[in-house]
């Protein structure tokens, strides 16, 4: 495991920051909170794990909480961007449904390690922090509703509940970060279309559709 | 939340552990472990939330790690015995992987503080607890697993993958402790009879039985 070989984009780990101290930080903290929790570990570890001196640390990041938020904020982005790559994307709404269930699982698989830290610390993210972060969550749910709603317009899809089917898809992928092993049977994408086939025998999709 | 309102059976809090004093303990480390995280906690703070002395802790549990093991062991035990219970029932394969749904999200909503300590601080058991725990876990997968070949051997659901959907079942109602909201919509029983339908759908059930 270890965030340090995690990256949130696709390329660099965690590109999105800099300077290069500021990235290295965050890798550190995402580390030490993943193996130790946000209550155990102090800006101290954080900046030793990082190689730079507690003082260094404080140029970049007031707090621990300011760490965790902007780990936070950033995983949360990225959440949305992908569902809502899916949900504004081209064909059916099962084609957008099983590429929203594709990715979000492939990034949670892949960034275990920050997805757990991201998922598992909310309660340590300070109120206003919080109320931010809530907010993101709310337009990621909104981009899967978006898909099973258009599904179930346009006769593709049969859900009675779709709020309580949008929280169930979302809720099947996010813990694969909580069991996802790297040295396991199953690679991401295995994972991946594995749950995009489940997720559209969850909506009613037509069976042919369902069982490719 | 607070696991002290939460009771591992029916009926009294973590009833199958006694003295009293050894239960207070037992809930007081999950409120602790739950809210700052088991490195986080000391001993001494269990003890004080508690209402007790260490050396009152010590008389009952050598190390914070024993406690650990003891609520992990005490939530995989009652896990494995809801889907033994299920698997080992009347009634169809259908008839029997909704029970086992319905009892093990009804079991990780109302005992959620508990569950996500059991969950998420696996890691944090000795070298010898955790190849215990996990030897549960595996009986547990495989009574879900037991129900779903059923299911296929007599026809009644069409799974190509019976390990991963084994799996993503687990999963899905395993994760309704990281989600569920006692103030939220849905009660217990409701996220219980929607993820039953939901998981009889992955399944493949007959629709007419998956839409019940």
């Amino acid at each position: 495991m270890g965030a340090a070989k995690e990256t949130l984009g696709e390329e660099q780990p965690w590109a999105e920051v800099s300077p290069d101290a500021a990235r290295r930080l965050l890798i550190a903290a995402v580390d030490a909170f993943a193996e130790r929790g946000y209550h155990a570990t102090t800006t101290r570890d954080i900046a030793g794990r990082a190689g730079m001196s507690p003082a260094a640390l404080y140029i970049h990041y007031k707090t621990k909480e300011e760490l965790l938020h902007r780990i936070s904020r950033l995983g949360h982005d990225k959440a949305l961007a992908i569902l809502r790559s899916a949900a504004d994307g081209e064909g059916t709404a099962a084609d957008r449904l099983s590429a929203a269930v594709r990715s979000f699982v492939r990034w949670h698989a892949g960034h275990h390690t920050t997805a757990r830290v991201v998922q598992y610390e909310l309660d340590a993210l300070s109120a206003e922090h919080r109320t931010e972060i809530v907010a993101l969550r709310r337009l990621s749910d909104a981009a899967v509703r978006e898909i099973i709603n258009d599904g179930v317009r346009a006769g593709e899809f049969d859900v009675p509940d779709v709020p309580g089917t949008t929280l169930a898809v979302l809720s099947l992928c996010i813990d694969v970060a909580r069991w996802f092993d790297v040295g396991g049977r199953r690679t991401p994408d295995e994972v991946g279309a594995l749950y995009a086939d489940l997720v559209l025998r969850m909506v009613g999709a037509a069976p042919e559709r369902a069982q490719r």
